[in-house]
């Protein structure tokens, strides 16, 4: 998401407690920065944050870790963080292109990508979270009966999406074209685009890849 | 496929020794009908049979069992059989509705649908042969590890039937919205409707469904 560059969100971003602020020096350890060895969810960008810290508040026996590459919009996570104190839950400002560098091998157990970034242009197409390259890099660290949840509300992104998955060696289950008007709708958080998009009409498209 | 009806169709379909008269007779014993005990691949709406003829020719330790409903239709592969004399395809006129009577559990390693009846509007939904419906006749003959293969250049029953495959518990991989122009096309057989809609540059969607 876009928002006016905050130079104080940055310094509260690089200053805080609930973010980590070396990342890479934790591969293969996070177990260590959690103290236990609850199983380990990741959403690359997580905007706001409402969605992962509403199941980070609902799962006390998983630990989280909340992705934004962008700190003005991480710091938005980071004031809800402060509030809540939820100790199973690590907020990041990192851009995912190096995120193979920050999980070990069968680290993280699931992946949120909600509402990536389409990226519509073809030349762009590997800057897509659920590009043949990403695939590759979640494939590092995903364990072997891991999954990726992926929610959008661009039509064109999901059948990318699909299709490169089926087409870099992963599988789909749970394909809806339609979540909110389907039996995948229980249990279901919602981000706050998603929110906004289902009052507007917009179907959510979600499917599950797994390898 | 519409075609005007042919009564003489009809005659030599019901007195061919190439066309199983009595398919029901036959649940739990195809292997004695071809006298071995190879797999069993099918299509239902086999149409002129291009498509299930080029594999029996190539495959000669499969067997394969053509479906179609319209005996004028299926006369059309009927007079290509009657040249070819393939041993291990036997054709069948017979509607789908009850094909779970004509095989037995786990008889089935294949089923082929390829671009069937749309039946686009909502309250014929059921008659989709990736219909719920449908999917659970598959499911009393087909093997565990078998599979269905669904090609269309119909987008809104491809969408469809992927949807309700994982509504019905079954997976999904391989998909592809262009056929021709993917990884997959290697191997590919056309049916004659495929050969017609892709030189007009109409893609072709196809999904491998499993359990």
């Amino acid at each position: 998401m876009r928002l006016r560059h905050n130079p104080k969100a940055d310094i509260a971003v690089e200053n805080s407690e609930y973010v980590e602020q070396d990342p890479k020096s934790r591969k293969g350890h996070w177990n260590e920065v959690f103290g236990n060895d609850n199983p380990i969810h990741i959403e690359i960008g997580m905007g706001k944050g409402h969605f992962l810290m509403t199941l980070a508040s609902q799962n006390s026996d998983i630990n989280y870790v909340g992705i934004e590459r962008v700190p003005t919009v991480l710091y938005k996570a980071l004031k809800k963080q402060e509030e809540l104190k939820l100790k199973n839950l690590v907020l990041m400002a990192f851009n995912a292109d190096e995120i193979n560098e920050v999980f070990g091998p069968e680290e993280v157990e699931r992946i949120y990508l909600n509402f990536s970034d389409p990226w519509p242009k073809d030349r762009h197409a590997q800057r897509r979270l659920t590009s043949e390259r990403f695939l590759k890099l979640y494939e590092s660290f995903l364990k072997k009966d891991g999954i990726i949840e992926f929610k959008t509300d661009n039509r064109n992104l999901f059948d990318y999406s699909v299709e490169t998955a089926g087409l870099s060696g992963w599988k789909t289950r749970d394909i809806t074209y339609d979540l909110h008007n389907s039996p995948y709708a229980e249990g279901n958080i919602m981000t706050e685009y998603e929110k906004k998009f289902s009052e507007q009409g917009v179907p959510i498209n979600k499917v599950v890849i797994y390898r």
